[in-house]
């Protein structure tokens, strides 16, 4: 008999797939120029010069090499370069040894929860969250405990998440900056969470890993992300290289189990174990070695930036409240009724295409993905007007 | 805490990859030319041209699209070109709906059996077989039962398959043309096993999967490959691009839901949502797009023809025990002593790096990857002459 879980989770609706497959089909039938479709979190620049450049030359080399299988972990010289990158950039004494090269976040994550945690464990989440994260902790046969997020400005709200804390808590989840809010956690914020979570782990006498969710790190305005692993010991980071070099499409990422980790080689055996029963030896060798030689390659967010100002000024000029993104490419906006999915619905009478804040697990806002052209930004001035008068 | 299984999987040796890593440390040591290594099934023969061609082609997009998100299950055009092809090749009604690009064959197999299994069902295997197939009925909470191949030809033994059948069996998973044996299984073996599980489903009063592991249906030399969904309704067939298109690191292939499956939207639908949990979702675009315009170009089977040619002739003059192989790249053969694993050492002594049959659920055989150099084959005559006359 087929799995009912399975098939449930297939079968469940996905609002931002959704909304985004009723853009096409609306811009098929209306024109794109007239639908104002902020849907969905595809980077809108293409990836920088020298990723291309890297393609050619990685497809230039030996013909059997360029295509061969690499360890599970990844390419030995893959795994260097991402440790040496670590430890320039951060300096965190990073080894190849705890890096574990895999098809993007998405699976970076679920192979992590299931690596360090036991059926009947609890991982929290602050809300609003990636929806996904309480499929991978369910995958890990785990409870996703929702905590939110502090109301005034979106930070990590320390107290509630250690009130939160039990003793089957074997991780907390984070995502800076982040999707869907645009917040970047602030280093005050993170130590207030670090200094709490050492006082929880000697309490509860075991450790509680924090996973550091970081497919947005190099899309900040002027913000610092501090690096996890320098503030608390526990930390793993899950990364991607989908918004930062523009290639969402490809999944390739990686794991960094942190070396200040007391027992990291185990986490390490663990992660490979996990990344071995889900399937994820070997992530495509021909985009490891692109991206091994794209560490240093900075995001192009000019145009992102260039939108939140364009973004921002129209919210302000139309008087919608949203919370002022310092990182990602969202805008998260208040509903102008208590309902966020009756908002989003009323919003595509104008052609607007808003995220419901119900998919993240929040009540009241709508999500704006600016990651589009600054035309659509532009033109869809009076649609947002229009939409507010209808309040009014 | 940790989970203390996945570590366990992490840390669990693996011959093959053992054996892979003693040859290239041996290699440093006395020289790559010494050293006769059979141990890896990493194809020889470079990608096909066209294959590279497409990479030129598809790079040379439009910046953005080229590496953009695709639809969980994969690319519109890519889904509907490989059911084109399935339709095309083999007379089946293929629709794209049912097909789910996968991170190769491991993905496909991995989320073919979540979905399609309960924890404490059973999943049946033909020994000797892929020992991950063990590790991913683990992951879907389901016993792997092993039923040796007939013990002549390494054809499926039906009687034995069918007395192995419980009210908790879920599936079967066969894999023709195979590893490690190189037995194509043959139209009669085939049909005989269609007909006892139909009649088993009947009796049982639930549906029996065939899972069709297929990385090697383009590696035969003259034999028929039967394509499994027009024997039996409810197949499911996992492919992978590695070895026919030579790309063993790209980690891209299939899910095919047969569309004579009665209920195969819910099975596809369960599928979608195993690759949900297990984090596969959308496989990288690049190498979907590739794959899509490769469909019909032939694998370059020359090489390890020829190959097989020269092996057989030298395992026939020294008297060694083996099983003509009909396909794939692997020859099996009569270790010269009961224990395999000893066997394999004793190898070692004559720089043959053997595999042996334990890894793969059997005693008293090794198998040899041919998927090698020509010049190594040729040269490590004299060594297997050593190796045979030591145990004479």
């Amino acid at each position: 008999m087929i799995n009912q879980h399975m098939h449930d989770l297939g079968a469940e609706p996905n609002k931002i797939r959704e909304l985004f497959a009723y853009g096409l089909e609306r811009k098929a039938q209306i024109g794109p120029e007239n639908v104002y479709d902020y849907s969905i979190g595809n980077p809108s620049v293409p990836a920088p010069p020298q990723v291309l450049q890297q393609f050619s030359d990685q497809l230039a080399g030996d013909p059997v090499v360029v295509h061969e299988y690499t360890p599970s972990p990844g390419d030995a010289k893959v795994r260097q370069a991402i440790a040496g990158h670590i430890k320039d950039a951060f300096g965190i004494p990073a080894t190849m040894g705890n890096i574990y090269v895999t098809s993007g976040a998405s699976s970076a994550i679920d192979i992590t929860f299931a690596a360090i945690s036991n059926p009947g464990d609890e991982i929290i989440a602050i809300s609003p969250y990636f929806p996904e994260y309480k499929t991978w902790a369910n995958n890990a046969g785990c409870e996703l405990i929702e905590v939110p997020a502090r109301a005034d400005d979106f930070q990590p709200d320390v107290a509630a998440i250690e009130a939160a804390i039990t003793p089957k808590t074997s991780a907390i989840i984070i995502n800076s900056p982040n999707n869907p809010v645009g917040t970047v956690y602030t280093r005050q914020s993170l130590e207030a969470l670090a200094d709490m979570l050492r006082a929880k782990e000697e309490e509860l006498g075991h450790q509680i890993f924090l996973v550091a969710d970081e497919p947005y790190r190099e899309i900040v305005y002027g913000a610092e992300v501090p690096y996890v692993p320098s503030l608390y010991q526990d930390t793993i980071v899950c990364y991607s290289f989908s918004k930062s070099l523009s290639l969402p499409g490809e999944r390739i990422g990686y794991i960094y189990v942190s070396d200040l980790i007391p027992n990291a080689g185990d986490v390490f055996t663990a992660v490979c174990g996990a990344g071995r029963a889900l399937g994820y030896i070997c992530a495509p060798v021909l985009l490891q070695r692109v991206i091994a030689n794209c560490l240093d390659v900075p995001a192009d967010v000019a145009a992102y930036e260039e939108n939140r100002e364009i973004l921002t000024a129209m919210m302000d000029e139309l008087g919608y409240e949203y919370v002022q993104p310092d990182g990602a490419f969202y805008l998260w906006v208040r509903a102008l009724e208590p309902d966020a999915v009756a908002f989003s619905e009323r919003a595509k009478d104008f052609e607007l295409l808003l995220v419901p804040s119900d998919s993240f697990g929040a009540k009241g806002w709508v999500r704006l993905s600016y990651c589009i052209s600054k035309d659509t930004i532009l033109a869809s001035h009076d649609a947002f007007a229009a939409l507010k008068a209808a309040y009014e």
